[in-house]
Parts: C-alpha cells; structure tokens; sequence
C-alpha cells in the first residue's frame, strides 16, 4: 500500500518519479486562464481564517456540502466562518473520489504544511493551524511562492483595466495580464444588454449606433488590453452555432435590438455567429489566442440563481453542442486565412474524441498545435477527465504539443492543480515508457514534460 | 493467476478483500426496485428446473443466445427444457467478458453449491444438480435466504396490491412493498388509454372525467400503495421531456383523448409533462422517492415483439435524451420547493457526467444525497458499467451518499448481484487506498461501504 | 521496465503471451475491408522510395505533421521526398501514445528488419535502409509475405472491375475480391450525379431512366461482383436515417432529378432510405453482408479540399446519427425477413454501447453474429478505441462471435495493424482469465482467440 498522498502520490512507475522529481516539479507556472481579482492581487490580499479563503466563493466546494446533504445556512447562510469550516471538514472527511479531496489535501501540505487528513475529527486542528499561517500570507507572495510566472485574469472589454494598469506600474515580478472575454457583447437577447452597450462604449471612449460601431468599439478596447499585455481572448457559449447571414439582416437585428426589440433566437444565433467570425479575425490579425468554453448550461437552479446570483454551483454540462457547426465555424475563419490560435474546451466529457478531430482539420504549420484541446474543464478538472482528455489528444494527434495546465480558479492557493496536473501527466507518460510503448528515451521525454508543463504554453502565447 | 471465481473474485487488493469480506459480504440487501411476482412470493413458487428458473422469462439470456446464432426455437420455442439448457450452456461457455458469465457462477455457486463452469459439456451435470436442489427451494425461501431485508416490487397504480395485502397479512419476515409506477397513466397517446382510465378509476372506485380526476384518482392510489407500504414511485420514460403549458390546455388534450381523439406528439409532451410535475409535487408531500429511468427505445424488432410480446430481449438504449430538458424538469419543482428525492436512470451511459452535473444543481439539505444516480441499469449492470458510474459520482459528487444497488430483476436467484457490485465496489474503494488516494481511515472506510452496501438506502427510504 | 516493442509488446500476463505467440501470431489474415489498389496489387507495384509508401497518399500521417505543425510543403507540397521524410521522423519521434509511432515501428520492424527508433536523428539511416530493401519488395509479395488469405478492396459499381478480373485470370494465390460500395448512386443531392449515372448505366450496358431501372442496374452490377467472388457490400453515411416514402413519391423525386432539380434535404433522405432498403433486401438475397460506415463529416477544411481533394486528412467525427433512426431501419428490413449480415461502424465512440444493443435486437439463429460492431474504425482505430469497442461487445453480447480485425488502409504495410489488433485481444482476453473473471480453459481459449483473429470472418463471409 503507497502512503496516502506522499511525495510519490499518482507515480506509480520509477519513470513517473523521475519525470515528475526531476523535471515537473520544479517547472514555473503559465496560468493562461483563471478568474483571481486583479484588484485583489494588487492590494495584495490577505485573509483571516481558512473560511474565507477556501469556502468564500468556492461553488464546488458548495455542491460537495449540499451533496453531502448540509443545510445552506452552513454553506452560503449566517453560521459562523468556524461552523461552516466544520461542516465542509465533515463533508471532506468522506468525499472519496472526489478531485475536491485532493486538491484540498495538496493545499494543507503546500501552504500549510499539514500532513495530516482533514475530516471532521480534526477540523479543529486544521482550523487553528490554517488561521495562524495565514497571517503571514497574502496574495502576492502566494502566487510569486508557487513559481507562477504568468497568469492571465479573465476580464471584461468593458472593464477600465485599472487594475491590470496599477499591478504593471507596481512592477510585481509576475506578469498578470488581462484576457478579453466579451460574454456580454454577445449576449444581445439579455434584458440589460443596451446597459452594457453603454458601459462599453464609455470604456472606449466611443458610441454605438450599429454593428459596425459595436466591432470597431470592442477593437478599441482590445487595443487597449493589448497594451497591457494581452495574448489571448475568451468566449463562453451554451454552444458553438453557425449561422451565417448577410451583413445587412446583422446590421437590422442589432438596430431593432438599440430601439428595444429583443431577437428571436435564430436572430440571436445569426447575430453571435457574425459576430464572433469578426472577433475570431481581429485575434487571427492580432496573434492573440481564441478559447471558447462550451457545453454548459448556466443556472438550472432558478431558485437557487435567484437567491445567490451566478457562479452559485447549479450549472451544468450541456449536450446542445454540434460538432458540424462547431466545423463549420472554424471553417469559416480557416477558408479565408483568417482563423486564430483556438483552444477549445467542452464540458461535456463526450465531445473528446470529436474535438481532437475537428482540431485535426484546421492544424497547420503556422504553429505547433495550432488549434488546441485545452484541459479537462471543471465538472472535467479531475484524475479521470485529465487522463481521457490527454489520452484522446494523444491517440489523434500531438499530445507532445499540448499547452497544459490553468486553473481556471477565483482561489489562490488553487495553483495545487498544476502540481495535481503534472503528477498525473507524468504518470501517463511514465505507464507508456515502462509498458514498452514508448522508448526510455531522455532527451525526447524531456522534451515532452517540459513543453506540456510550461513550455509550450509560453510559446503559444508568446510570453 | 487468480483462480476462476473465488471467494476473492474481483478483490484485487489486501485492502479489498478485507473490505469486502469484514463488511460488505455479511450485510442484509435492500433491494429496492425489483420486478419480481408478489403472487409468487405470497405462493412460495417452486420451480421444476433450471430452465424454467432461468431461461423462463429473463431476456438477457435470451440476447446472448440470439447473438450466438441459436434457433429461436430453443430460446422462447417448443425445444424441450433440456434441449434449451445445452444450447444455453454452450452459449454461456463461450461468453467471456459478459456480466452473464459471472452471475450465472455466482449464482450455481451461492445456491447450487457448483464451483465448477458451466458449458456445453457441464451441462448434463449441471443440470441433473440443480433440477435435484431446487426440489428443497422456493421463492421465500431463495429471498430469506439471501439476507433480504426488504424488497420493491413494481406495480401499476390500477394494480389492486391484493398479493401485497397478502404477504402483508400473512407475516413473512421480509418486507415486500409496492412500487408506484404510473407508466400507464402517462401513455395518453397509446391505443388502450381509454380503457386503462377504466381499470384505474374501478381500483379506486371513483371516476376520471377530467385532468383533475385523473391526479385525484391516482392519489387515492398512492393512499393505497402508502398503507402497505410503498415509499417509492417509477417512471420509464423515452427521455424527460419538459413542455409547459397552460392547465387549460392540458384539460383540453385530455378531454379530448376521452373523446377518441389521439393527441399529436407535442400535445402528448405536455400533457406528460404536466402529469408528471403533479405527481412529482405529491411524492414530495408524501416523501416518497421518485425514481426516473430513461434513455431506451422499445421494441425495436417488431417481429420479435409481434410474436413474443414487449420484455422479449428487442430493445435498446435512446439517445433521445435532453440534458437542458432534464433540469427545466427538475427546477419546475425545485422552484416551488416541490421536488421529490430523485433517483435518476439512463440507459446511455453516455449520459452519466452530466447526470452527476444536474443533480449536484438540485442537491439541498433536505437529504445526505436527495438526488441520486441510480446503479447502472440494465445494459450498464456489468463491471464497467458500475465502475463507471460510481467513478463519475465520485468524480462529481459523494459516493459515500450513494444509496448503492437493486437487482431489477424478475429472478429470485438474482441476488448474486449485490454480491458481485459489492465485491467491485470494494475494489473500487480498495484501489483508491493503496494507491494513496484516500487514507487507510478505517473508520471512515467502514462508514463508506456499510452506507452504500444498505444503509444509505434504508435511511433514504426510511425503512 | 518493458523493452520498448520487443516480442512481447502489448502482452502484460503470461496467458496473453501464450494466446498470442501460440495461437494468434501465425494466423492468416483475412482483410475483409481495405482500399488497396486492384491494379496496383495486379501489377505488382513497386516503390523508389519510404516517402512514397509511407507519405504518398496517407492523410493519418499529414494530419499529425499538421499538428506538430509542420509546412504543407513538407506534406503534400514540392519538397523533396528526403525532405518530407526528415519531417515525418521528427513528428513521429515525439507523438507519444499516437497509434502511428506503433503502426510505424511495427512497419519497420516487420517489413525493413530495424528494430531501433525513428525521430529526426535516425532518420538518414532509415531512409538508407528503408530504400535499400524497398528495391526487392513488390505490393504481392508484401500482401503474401504477410499471410493475407483473402482481402477485399472497396469498388464503385460503375467500376469495370477490369484489374479484378486480371487479377482473378493471373492466379494469385491470395484471393482480391471487390466490395460493391454504392455511395455515389445514393447521392442524389450531389452535382455529378446525372454523369455518374451515365457511367453506371454504361457499366452495366443498360439505361437509367427510373428508380427501378436504377435499381435494376444495381443489381447487375452486383451479379458482375459476385461473378468475381463479392461477398460483401459497403456504404458511407453521414448518419443512418429512416424516412420512408410512397415508392410513387420516389419516383417522382427520382424523376425529378433526372431533369436538373436538386432535391431537397428531406426529399434526399426518403430516397436514401428507399434505394437503401432495396439494396439491402438484395444483399440479403445474395447472402452479401452489408457494411455501413456512419458518424463521420467529410472535408471540413474547404480551403485543403479544394486544394488537394477528398481524403486529404480534413475529416472529422460527427455527432449527428439518430439511434432511433438506425434501429427503425434495420426493422425495416428485419420485419420482412430481409435483413442481410450486416456489419456496424460509427465513427463516434460514444456511439458504441447504443450499436451493441441495438445489434442485440436483431440477432437470430441464421449466423453467429449476424450483426456486428465492426473494429474501432478511422480515429477509433488505436489501442484504446479497440479496447473499448471489444469490452462494449463483450459486456453486451458475444465477443467470441466478433469478426475482427480489417485493415481499411491503401497501404501495403498495413498488416501490422492486424498484428497490433491480435495483441490487444491476447492482452484483453488475457486479463480476464489472469484476473479470474474467465476460466483458464484452454479449448474454449483456443476457440475464442482463433475465431476473432480469423475463423469468424472465414465463416461470416463465406471465404
């Protein structure tokens, strides 16, 4: 029996060890997509006890405990910060199998230095421990601590960039650079869209009278995250559509949409089909990476939405996506030499295989792994998801090429993942090597851990 | 090697066998969603010989007998029980990595105390030794015997419970309840609808004239089902659909179904629909379970169902299923804090993540687990199948909630497979220790397997 | 640490050594499904050089080297072969868990008797080697020197089967049969249809001037493949419908073409449907076996189909088959006792568990196996995806039935996959027995094994 969750733990061959000891562990850290507060980052938070940071804003670590059957007033409700911590201790103790588990246990012995479990006999313990190391951490020197050399917030275009601007004026060693996530842009069938046209075109200094007016505006603005270092853009989507339309019907869906006519849904599709093929051109022109997250049904909970707002753990995965016009989208970006670096991630786990495909189609020589499949995505960041995810990359195409690790978190002790991560892909490689797969070759498993840990991602993204 | 199916079978660990064999092996079975005849229970069937037991009725065989090209006559035809047994035999020795294969040893083992194998040229002794034991058993006996604790039976609603009134009255120690499944109910576009409303309304002795009447009525069945115990309702569905619509317009469909008119397709879905939310509100009031399988298509050979009727081996698994449908389902009741405990079946495995997902939306606590998914069903009930499904819950959720297995079955020999999910189960938990993943927490351990082995279900059920 | 590809590469248990190098090393192989060249094999092609054999038409090859990014010059373009192969090396050195770095190696180890790694620096001394023997080697002697019994190339109806009949007349001892793959006679909708038409009629020396006229050419095409020992028909779909039609409306659709109009979607697929089901009545008749390859999108990157064609490795899964659909048409067939043999592929591997089941629906005494699940096919075509396509038929039905292995390549070295596919099963089939999950009977073992590798498609196909 292996000791739980030592310095071995998930290598199971001498190779896994080696690649993992003596090459991943020791690798910094490209974090191109996570949710972290640049302004959090540049006050340089620090947190009073172990609640805050780990069940402040956490909806998995919520699902766990409403699974696990506890009442909501330990969750999101008035018990105190000790009582919650108690609860989630209880519901830890028995959530064998859960990614939750790990990470939380990666956490306690990396930045806590806790080698014991946690469950609700030592919750008390775990408690006074976390609460008093706390005091000498902060966000800073969290992220600088775990080698992070990179990391790429996840913003609006509306947003001022205020504090991205400050964080770089401060001259923090790590680059925190902003993402171009235009949600709202695309969302025009929303109730407040007319609202966010407004804040959008004050952030650019600019009006929006039409279409046309809409994409020069969100030009602007990624004028200015680029300024400030911005490599890569990201689109969050029930599903990729394709519905192309002439220009003039785009043009009319948006005027009638200024004067309070809200679009029928196959307008709304045409309308966001156009205007992503106009943002996919501007990232191709600019070298900035695409990611388009797909395959997620937002809020099931209605009752719960209305109660906590979104982010309140009651999404789930979706099976709207069609991988025909997910192609045909590409394609249409492709057929005139326009698509961009695009990185794909579908929550639902049965997309694998066709997305390896698909991206097989657009692959060219203007990069290596020009299209990506990016990580095993949320209901997906776990043991399992990451092993098919790299397993289905690997049967059809270039798992060597692939730009890894992100954590995707609003946490920052969450950067444990990446250590999850590379203890996992390291035994994956390691099991080929000692199974006579792949030949015990140094030069080119070095090759291949150091790309897929950090490598390739700074050269994807030019950082 | 490991010996063929010995008492460590599928224990691939120190820690799984001890798991195993110091818990699992000896707790009672609460198998609670079954289809076996509460006549037979309350007469104590006996059975003449194997054939009858096995192949009498059970559809899985008779699958792997087709695929194995033998004549239908030595399947559901006029060949002799003898006959039927050597092409059964011959068909079960070639059937490596069948669940078949193994719950047809367990169970010669575990009731016919035969540690051999059975094939073409066993069948002779096999079936000379089983015909001499199954002299001395019987239906209450083989249920006793096997260390049943309690047992649901399926049941319409217009089913007049008079062999459960029976067993009831007649003392036997197992507890023999009724399911509720309104299946019937719900099939308004079906040819006999009318004259079912009929039979319903004479078991109720009332009336349907109306929507309403119908709702009204079927609670006098729950009353019913309720006084002898049913905890627990069951709805096979094509998929879950959800297609609102105004009460008006369901009492108009309805109206008209009375008049001979047969509803289109979508007006069925709303009416289903509607129907189902009723009942749903009403488990909820009652705290009864809701269980939920989906994901099959029926009768697909309509020659096979022309000669032999529906349950003659001909159907397959949908991919018809919803996921958004699913959760607008759920949230209709959620909403009004109207949703029942939920067991949720699909027969597409591919469904099983976003399953996890959509529970984990509804999850409050009201329950350790209030929604569940269920253990894989039907064509999931192999090895893989389970693994798979309690590796996803894991994943997603807490596996230590999971109110574990049913046999589904119309066998009073199906037992074994408590048996042989309890032994995967085991290993499942078992390989996760030694390989580091959870601490060897003996404590916990013990919580985890006892609860999914019987106890989860027992309090989920309130047995 | 296993050697890397040794003797006994894949074979982790003695007993999957023992069935493999005992029983399934030897066996001939029967390729019941290629692409091979009838006039290549007839005139005993021979190659200058490994670029032309390896990278001549193989788009599984340009795919990865597009992912490792690499220029379409070095792919498909004017580069030198040298050049061209230096890429390909340098690709393949680092595509681990790839099945082409073992097709590759088991290629060089089989048929150019090196047996160290190819990557970007041992590339000049294979290309020396390689070149070196390809001087002795001939299409033949390669189909020969591999034990290929019989195999059948994939042949339009319109073909004269003018090299077929060469080959037949010359006295080959491996039988080259045709399959009659009528693709271009169901697509209606395509613009070259008229003229394919013409080809067809002028093939069969007759006229097309109705559906049953088109009908009737199709079957003396079909008499002409017999006549040279066709056994077996093939169709590409995207997915498999069912929409049937008055035989008058598919007329008048046919009629209609006839005369310059485009069908309309559905009007396409109700004429699918019917000349589908006529061929699959005839098939029946002949006692042909029916393949149907579903689940794919073709040509997905207009701006490379344009460039290079069709089969220029910009094809992708697809996700739009109807299980409902598949099963109602093969009732179609089966309720009339016109079912022919009929073998399954869908491209999509999600689709597996719904093929198996509904395989089961339809299987009748009339062969073992009447339906199959063809082998992982295309992007499904590597360790796991035959994995996981062996265990789904295993746990669903009767593996020992399966047919096996098919190369579906234009390559001459491709047997090796035949050799990479009997490891896999040893390995499987192995496992279980080493696990205790299947007996170590050794006839029934001998049986299995030897009928997956070769019996069963000798028997199934009538070879």
């Amino acid at each position: 029996m292996k000791a739980f969750m030592d310095k071995d733990f998930l290598l199971s061959t001498e190779t896994a060890k080696h690649l993992f000891h003596d090459y991943a562990e020791q690798l910094p850290i490209i974090d191109y997509h996570c949710h972290l507060s640049p302004r959090e980052i540049y006050e340089d938070r620090q947190f009073e006890n172990i609640t805050q940071v780990w069940l402040g804003g956490d909806h998995y670590k919520w699902r766990l405990m409403r699974s696990n059957g506890v009442e909501e007033r330990y969750i999101t409700g008035d018990a105190s910060d000790r009582e919650k911590f108690q609860k989630w201790a209880e519901t830890l103790g028995l959530a064998i199998g859960n990614p939750l588990y790990h990470w939380s246990h990666l956490e306690l012995r990396n930045y806590f230095g806790y080698q014991g479990i946690l469950n609700g006999d030592t919750a008390g313990e775990v408690w006074q421990l976390c609460n008093e190391k706390l005091k000498t951490m902060s966000a800073r020197q969290l992220i600088a601590g775990s080698r992070v050399e990179a990391l790429c917030t996840t913003d609006d275009p509306a947003d001022s960039l205020e504090w991205h601007k400050k964080i770089a004026e401060d001259g923090f060693a790590v680059k925190v650079l902003p993402t171009f996530r235009p949600d709202q842009a695309l969302g025009i069938e929303k109730p407040g869209y007319l609202d966010y046209l407004q804040s959008l075109a004050e952030a650019a200094g600019d009006e929006i009278h039409c279409f046309n007016c809409l994409v020069k505006v969100l030009k602007k603005r990624m004028d200015a995250f680029d300024a400030l270092g911005c490599r890569i853009s990201d689109h969050g989507l029930e599903a990729v559509t394709y519905a192309p339309a002439e220009k003039s019907e785009i043009m009319d869906i948006f005027k009638r949409r200024k004067a309070g006519q809200i679009p029928t849904a196959e307008e709304a599709r045409k309308f966001r089909t156009a205007l992503l093929l106009a943002l996919g051109r501007e990232y191709a022109r600019r070298g900035w990476a695409m990611q388009i997250h797909f395959g997620v049904i937002r809020n099931n909970a209605q009752r719960v939405f209305k109660a906590l707002g979104p982010d309140a753990g009651v999404d789930s995965i979706g099976d709207a996506a069609s991988i025909k016009e997910l192609a045909a989208f590409l394609n249409a970006l492709d057929e005139t030499g326009e698509l961009p670096k695009t990185i794909l991630y579908s929550l639902n786990p049965n997309d694998n295989a066709a997305i390896e495909t698909v991206m097989g189609c657009f692959q060219t020589g203007e990069a290596v792994g020009k299209l990506q499949h990016g990580s095993g995505w949320w209901f997906n960041d776990h043991k399992q998801g990451m092993i098919e995810q790299m397993t289905s990359l690997a049967n059809e195409g270039m798992l060597a090429g692939f730009i890894g690790m992100l954590t995707d978190s609003r946490s920052f002790l969450s950067y444990a993942r990446h250590e999850y991560f590379r203890r996992i892909l390291c035994d994956l490689v390691g099991s080929w090597v000692e199974n006579g797969e792949y030949p015990n070759d140094e030069k080119a498993l070095k090759q291949i851990i150091e790309g897929v840990c950090c490598e390739n991602a700074r050269r994807y993204l030019g950082l």
